[in-house]
């Protein structure tokens, strides 16, 4: 009898991943294609496997996919090991995160550790934690040399992630969610994004894995609890329940749409300046409005505007310096940048 | 003292799609722009005035429309004239024709008619009472000769139809909801989809115009009804209330990237067939996923797939004849169409 369904799933996308992981790791390193050969020792062998780590937060998702990559990395010549990091943010915190590690060592995942963070207030809570959380798993990967973090993100945080790009309201590229491979030299991996909650959760039932539940997942003081737990069952029971699916399929099909219009952009940029080097009116309206927009954003950030406080209106405007010329003043942009049309050229820079 | 911000607002509105229809048919037609010159009779002037028409349900966001008209088309010396749509679907429908007849009329609209249709059953019943309105919006267009036919579709219609977009799943195109300007020759315009619902029916209740609440706008048997009364609402309690804003904001920027893209791939689709006329899979490759998919989409159609019974997943599985190739045999697709790799060509046709 083969494994229960939800294990043999989230099994099957860990060794998708890591056949990429093996893939990718000879294009850049050919000489790792030696480590398997007979002509070396099983010592230098052991030494010189890849390592990918998962991090581990000990909720469902994260224990499945560490349970899956226990299974799946030593069938592939690969050394398996977890990092989970202790945000600091909850009383007991230190204790909950040493009993990650020991059930991430009882799987046999070796090196297993916790770091502790300390999170600070920029952008909010969320953002916060999650930048010190990066931080450490950074740090981690270049500690231990590994060739990949994975983490747990299912295809319904892959959902909340695209209603929460929707809420923003400033395009293609705020729908297109959670990326499969990000990261510097593509470090991060994202295996579950087409697994559901639930199969990582029934996964763990079945295999008698211990999860811990994150009381801020049901707080409702964050927009991601609401959405889970309010926004995206009414959208289900008003739409359907092919929703989490069709919002994870837009996530894909947008960063798609946004990588083939940023490349398009960074190609029509060169095509738009004078001898000067400055942006011509008379061929910047003769762009698709896709495409002067992103060239338009592209010099915005340039110039000095930091790029999260850049929103649509602000392009739009600029915009309208090319196709609504009436003679209209300077725009101001944040970061003190400032977008003014003279003689035909449309100069942009920080005042 | 001048007319309530509501009354002003939906003015404004319509006054913009009014200079745009003279300005598009002094370009369709430049003899219009002799209408108004001393040397005709007064008879003959009325006479070639442009006429407009507004497509009337009764309800708050189409009377406000009409409301509008009314009083800006005299300003630009434009006809205004009026056609309610009695669909026959409930007890009553015709004398509740007569009535918005009846309240047009007195609006000084003219001319003003009411048309019965009979709607079929393809597609649902939403899509067979669309598709009845429109044929009979087009009828009373052609007849009286109209430049224009304005909707009454407002911001909040247009957040609706973003996410019915999201609900299917099948990308940019899907997500960029109605378009201000649509039909043959541009026919139909949407005035208020910058304006909120609530917005038309103030203007309604401060004009004193009666309002009809049509019952299926508020029947959970309906999907966008649901989306209505239950789905956006609770979006809104997660994400805040400037929800409905970014999903029409949505609508606007994707509407362009689509446009972007399909001309792109109007472009590709040219460069990668062979002398035969037969797509070439090395050419294809080269392209980015977003250009190739569209081509490829565009490929299945052209032999003879129904548009609307074409889902991502179907092209995905033909990309992966470019993309993954490994052997794998004819892939079936809808309307009898069928997709194989031969000789690193793609061959797709109708068996």
């Amino acid at each position: 009898m083969g494994p229960h369904p939800a294990v043999a799933a989230i099994r099957l996308a860990v060794r998708r991943v890591l056949h990429d992981v093996l893939h990718d790791a000879l294009i850049e390193r050919p000489e790792a294609s030696r480590v398997t050969t007979p002509h070396r020792s099983s010592t230098l062998v052991a030494d010189d496997r890849p390592l990918v780590l998962v991090a581990c937060s000990g909720g469902a998702d994260s224990m499945a996919l560490a349970s899956a990559l226990a299974f799946e990395a030593p069938k592939l010549s690969v050394r398996a090991g977890a990092v989970t990091v202790d945000h600091g943010l909850q009383d007991g915190s230190d204790l909950r995160a040493a009993e990650v590690v020991a059930r991430l060592g009882g799987m046999r995942l070796d090196p297993v550790e916790s770091v502790a963070v300390t999170v600070g207030r920029e952008g909010g809570p969320e953002a916060a934690a999650r930048d010190a959380r990066y931080a450490a798993l950074d740090a981690a990967a270049e500690r231990h040399g590994a060739a990949a973090v994975l983490l747990g993100h299912t295809r319904d945080d892959q959902a909340e992630t695209v209603l929460l790009g929707l809420a923003r309201g400033s395009g293609t590229r705020s729908l297109s969610g959670m990326a499969a491979v990000s990261g510097a030299a593509g470090r991060y991996r994202r295996p579950f994004l087409q697994v559901d909650r639930q199969t990582a959760r029934k996964a763990c039932l079945v295999q008698s894995i211990p999860v811990w539940d994150d009381p801020h997942n049901t707080d409702p003081a964050y927009t991601r609890s609401r959405l889970r737990h309010e926004g995206l069952p009414a959208l289900e029971k008003a739409l359907g329940k092919g929703v989490v699916e069709a919002l994870a399929r837009t996530a894909r099909l947008s960063r798609d749409d946004a990588d083939a219009l940023d490349a398009w952009a960074a190609d029509a940029e060169r095509s738009v300046r004078d001898a000067a080097g400055l942006l011509e009116c008379a061929k910047l309206y003769a762009l698709p409005p896709a495409v002067r927009r992103r060239v338009l954003r592209t010099a915005v950030i340039g110039a000095g505007a930091p790029a999260g406080s850049l929103f649509a209106r602000h392009i739009e405007e600029v915009d309208r310096l090319i196709t609504g010329w009436r003679g209209q003043g300077a725009i101001n942009l944040p970061g003190r940048v400032e977008a003014r049309r003279q003689g035909g050229r449309l100069v942009i820079r920080q005042g």
